[in-house]
């Protein structure tokens, strides 16, 4: 008997109609004889209800703070009954069922409320009970801090919650159901040459995380890599007698033909800063990112260049639209230090990246891109590169045009959709 | 510092507007040097929400039963939505306050899940927080039963958590605010002469929710009266900074000047069963009674009369009107055995009470009561008393014109409704 561990986000619990689908996935695993613990999100909309009526309570306290604490009692809640129907749903049809909250497992995170990370899942008391044939229904997203109060792991939490419970007990699997049929070559809504990727490596998953495809929180898939879980996603709108296939997420041993490129990921979410004329000496710089770092406001894509005054430079980077306003208050507010001239910003800007475990040993994956987006006229902003990754900043007006053409110019589209599940 | 423990109900918490407001009582309470716990239940609508969706789950478990544990699980977190709105609340005055789940303090109950009875309250972690200047914010109605798992403590449990904190706290007093003002001589829906009471005795309180009124859960009243602990009913629509005097519920040495008749209460959610034809042989009524007490039916006004054919009796009892049809049930079921003719019921009837603790050392209290009801015409169907409390069963049609009548022959109403304050 294998342990796996199932997930359903709050699209799929939203009512009580799609719990009793959810219960059809959940029967056809205990039919097939494994032992199953279900992590579920609160129901659709429910966590948004809590958190503005903890908004309407007072100024919001900071995460990360203490005051923070009786947000994460509120929100959790949502879990707590998602978990409680799931299971009488259960107990209905028969099967023996029950639910876990964070502090009953006890899923221990850090003191760090709104954004706790996991520090040790007991897996004592949940392992017996699925070994002795109860389906184990866990509120995903919550744990317990070590004061004894509810703690919350952030948005997303729950597939970060299902990947370390089966990291924990030792499952064969972890099967994140969502409202998509897998991860996608690029976003379907862009191309209709998109194609559903049968097996991806955990580190191009990471990779497409960070640029911002939301289908799976980064540290869900973090942990998954270092615990050698494998993730699969599927679609909980899928009949429950026949799923699709999903895409499984593996080692990158495990996929035996691998993509040069395998995804094209555009992040329409991001803002561009110049920091025009910044004296050229040691220190200017790091003064910018430290103000911005001690504000916590994330940066990406730094470019230097020099300006047209000489012994002056320009620095350009990137950040989340949300952040834009508060990185020009702190960089505004710090400006005689800094020493800039003025600054410039950009909301119509993409990051479009190609990403693919290929690229390690294969030659010409930056070529090809921008010689496809030069072809096309497109002008690239800025470019940033990791192993597996390649990063163009441009005008967002040109992202759909751009999408479509890197997904061609790497041969990612392919009429013979189900082709690929032999792959 | 006094200890004090406040209980709100659903309509004082219903939304954040009204969660201020009771920050503001309080605050009062704080202000004047009191150290706090404040009991809350869920927001007015969210109990019957969370019970709905349950319900939508599938058949209803029967409380008592382990089935019913993730009904608990889910009702649980209408009142840890609550607690945690008012600990951010007050949080956001600069108070220091926290949320208390059940399970937190621990607040330990017996395994009845959906009517559990609270077995221990831990006083030192809550005592040390309060004595500490803390704000203690409970979550009303729940506890953890000795599995580890949430229960709760039945409908209007929340009266019986801040009863039994109280006593556990040693609190000086337990104030429990509600949408009215105080214990009334009558419902004053039913007559306007209905005049608050400024101090009641727990029996007599106990005998007046034994009936029906609905102001205080029955087993709070027990575990005051078992604790000494003293009660104010206080309404939380009054003006935080003058709120009324309300109704103090204690020990009947601490009233100086007893009534004979303290309360009218009438009691419309009654039905009559009448057994016609039972064999007039030893077991007969203990088969019917032993029945309806299998299927937790609780019944109330026994009376046996003859009935015309000889060596036959007829045997009438009353229940409330939920158990009517079940009762009926059940009798059917075994008709056989106790070997009836025919059953009649009656859900047009009402039990109207007199309760008063002068009753014990007063004659004629019950003669002014039949004498009254004579006098208007109005037919006693059935009898039945206690030390401190006659009950009458009359057709529901005359039950507001008998409430008025007996209202007024004890001379319970009052013109001069402040001149009691110093009663």
């Amino acid at each position: 008997m294998a342990r796996i561990v199932m997930k359903f986000g709050g699209t799929s619990v939203a009512n009580i109609e799609r719990i009793r689908a959810v219960s059809a996935f959940v029967r056809r695993e205990i039919d097939a004889g494994h032992g199953v613990a279900v992590v579920v999100s609160a129901m659709a909309g429910e966590t948004n209800r809590l958190i503005g009526l903890c908004a309407d309570a007072g100024p919001p306290a900071p995460t990360l703070d203490a005051r923070y604490i009786e947000h994460d009692t509120v929100v959790a809640a949502g879990e707590q009954i998602s978990s409680g129907l799931l299971a009488l749903v259960m107990q209905n049809l028969g099967y023996r069922a029950r639910s876990w909250q964070g502090w009953q497992i006890p899923l221990k995170t850090s003191i760090n409320h709104g954004e706790a990370r996991i520090s040790e899942i007991s897996d004592s008391a949940i392992g017996e009970a699925m070994d002795g044939g109860e389906i184990a229904i866990v509120s995903g997203f919550q744990g317990i801090a070590p004061t004894g109060r509810i703690s919350t792991l952030g948005r997303g939490g729950s597939d970060t919650s299902a990947v370390a419970l089966a990291a924990a007990i030792g499952a064969a699997r972890c099967d994140i159901y969502t409202d998509v049929d897998g991860v996608y070559t690029t976003d379907p809504r862009l191309s209709k040459q998109a194609r559903r990727i049968a097996k991806i490596s955990y580190e191009e998953m990471l990779e497409m995380a960070s640029v911002g495809a939301k289908v799976l929180q980064t540290r869900s898939v973090e942990i998954a890599m270092a615990y050698k879980t494998p993730i699969r996603v599927l679609s909980s709108f899928d009949p429950p007698d026949a799923p699709g296939p999903g895409t499984t997420i593996c080692d990158e041993d495990d996929i035996v033909e691998q993509n040069i490129v395998t995804a094209v990921t555009p992040d329409f979410n991001e803002a561009s800063v110049t920091v025009l004329a910044v004296p050229d000496e040691p220190g200017r710089a790091a003064r910018i990112f430290t103000r911005l770092a001690e504000a916590a406001i994330n940066i990406d894509m730094i470019v230097q260049s020099a300006s047209r005054e000489h012994g002056f430079a320009n620095i350009s980077f990137t950040t989340k639209e949300d952040y834009l306003e508060r990185a020009l208050e702190v960089l505004n507010s710090d400006k005689e230090a800094i020493g800039f001239s003025s600054l410039q910003s950009d909301r119509n800007v993409t990051k479009v990246s190609v990403i693919g475990l290929g690229m390690k040993t294969h030659a010409g994956v930056a070529g090809t891109m921008f010689q496809t987006l030069a072809d096309k006229g497109i002008n690239i902003q800025n470019i940033s590169t990791s192993e597996i990754k390649i990063s163009v900043l441009i005008n967002s007006d040109a992202a759909e045009y751009a999408v479509r053409a890197l997904h061609d110019a790497y041969g990612l589209g392919s009429p013979a959709k189900p082709a690929d599940e032999n792959a």
